[in-house]
């Protein structure tokens, strides 16, 4: 398959890797390349960069074109959009003159499930937002304010709560939960009886562990929230069903009362946790998406395309997304 | 008044500032000093030692000798005691032949109000812990597990609620309080009507502001909890509560139904928060200290200084105690 120079790359530097799409402007998938973590405020800015390249090249191969074929390039990138200079992002794709538009993120999340103009997203990863659109614009925002000031019910505040959770158990300030020994075998952490201070001295290896990474890391503990409370552990169960709550919650402030809007969930809290293996969501989620048209999408990069389509005037149709996504499925199996 | 070589030389380098206190072996106050934090996870090693240095340089000057008459130093160093290397207190001293030895800060707190063997102190600075005592041994630490795992009714667990509290008003997700405004004229931000998202423009701000800094940081919004929270201020005023509740769970968990021992209390959030301006305990940490024997501390070098006293086996009595107390604030005007 050739590439005309009107080809559309479009990329999505997600926190867990980053997918890159070619198409052309019918909306066809020419090529499709993933790599690793393309966010800069988790991974830095080279690494970021690096990955960005790298899906592109993957794309840009498969379609058997170069980025001399590549007429525009729309980047949505999570963490903070700024560390990503345009210069920057043309270098690491290979092509020096090119243009590099933007699109926010959970827009691109949005438009990889739905060509309705005005709709509603919700995306729990490591972060946790939602927002309203119309036309390509920004109606709402809620929350989205980093694990520090917000992000409530996102992958950092549930691994949040499930480190906290243990720390107090093997200080004997919490109950006893199940989560303990999840965590603990997930760290290669043993149990070797009581240190100088009457505690656990594994307490004091677990606490080691916790400040030596990132704090924004602790997100990776999210799944066994799950698992516990899947076995009926009490503290996890609680911990599930208050992020549950708070995505509810800042779905309804998003969608503000527009009800009958389509809504699109995104995000590894969601597609893992929340109606991962079977688990359907609980009471304050599951009245919010009732009777809504709900739709889950698994990355950004289709909707980046159809952002990028849109914003050259072509009318894009169900059918063509459709087309898109299928496309993309092919070249992954490739 | 001249030291001999028998003078020892107590630190407490703590996340506010750092004392240093000179004493003869009779307990007598020789000299006296502070200089800023030497908490090394805080600031950094270098600025830590360069803190010991100037505090223990400015005790050494009043007493009128030099890093040869010392005998022997005690340190209680806040943070992560083992970025602090013996050979770089020695070097910041001044006096490259001394034994350093160490006391966990805690410990230094209690000493310097009590000489009692056994007791208890509640410390609620920057973090929170508690711990019982008995002959300089710990019987029992409840909590002290950092800013991400606990320190439940810290400085920072508040300041961090103040934030989220703001944040969320800002955002349309949580109620109005009084700490949006406090906060903001603290970081010299202003309103600036609606941005492009549908938000306060001033959220954006604030975010940045939040995220340029140490996440420890937060600690510094805390004390807006307690002035709002005197105003009536609902949000405010449940935050307060909360970390009073905590402080008692964490005080009482360590005491641990020992109600006779003294009580020690010290921190910035106990002494200009939760003790501060004529306000009183509510609730469950009142109870907690009903008829208890209840101390206040407002620094460790006095207690370090009685810590090294006993291992050399004086006999430190509370007149003794009460002796370098004054001297010390004989020192501080001097």
């Amino acid at each position: 398959m050739t590439a005309t120079a009107s080809a559309l790359l479009a990329v999505d530097a997600g926190g867990s890797n980053t997918r890159a799409v070619l198409v052309d402007s019918t909306g066809a998938c020419l090529g499709y390349g993933v790599s690793t973590s393309g966010n800069p405020t988790a991974v830095g800015v080279d690494e970021a960069l690096s990955a960005i390249g790298t899906a592109a090249g993957h794309a840009l191969a498969q379609a058997g074109v170069g980025p001399d074929d590549v007429g525009r390039v729309v980047l949505a990138a999570a963490g903070e959009q700024g560390l990503l200079g345009d210069a920057a992002v043309r270098v690491a794709i290979g092509a020096p003159a090119l243009t590099v538009d933007r699109v926010i993120d959970i827009l691109a999340m949005y438009h990889s499930a739905a060509v309705e103009p005005d709709g509603v997203a919700l995306v729990a990863g490591t972060g946790a937002i939602a927002a309203r659109f119309s036309h390509l614009e920004t109606q709402r925002v809620i929350d989205g304010t980093g694990w520090l000031l917000g992000d409530r019910g996102s992958g950092f505040w549930i691994g949040r709560k499930v480190a906290r959770a243990v720390a107090a158990d093997l200080d004997g300030t919490g109950p006893r939960t199940a989560l303990t020994g999840l965590v603990l075998a997930d760290l290669g952490l043993a149990d070797t009886g009581l240190g100088p201070d009457g505690r656990p001295a594994v307490l004091e290896s677990f606490i080691s562990h916790a400040y030596s990474d990132k704090p924004v890391r602790l997100a990776r503990l999210a799944p066994y929230a799950f698992r516990a409370a899947a076995g009926e552990d009490e503290t996890a169960g609680a911990i599930v069903a208050e992020a549950e709550s708070a995505l509810a919650r800042t779905l309804l402030l998003a969608r503000d009362g527009h009800d009958e809007l389509p809504v699109v969930l995104g995000g590894s809290v969601i597609a893992q946790g929340i109606l991962g293996e079977g688990r359907r969501p609980s009471a304050p989620l599951a009245d919010a998406l009732d009777g809504a048209d709900v739709r889950w999408v698994h990355e950004g990069a289709a909707g980046a395309a159809v952002v990028g389509l849109v914003r050259e005037g072509v009318d894009v149709t169900a059918a063509m997304l459709q087309g898109l996504l299928d496309g993309i499925e092919s070249s992954r199996k490739a």
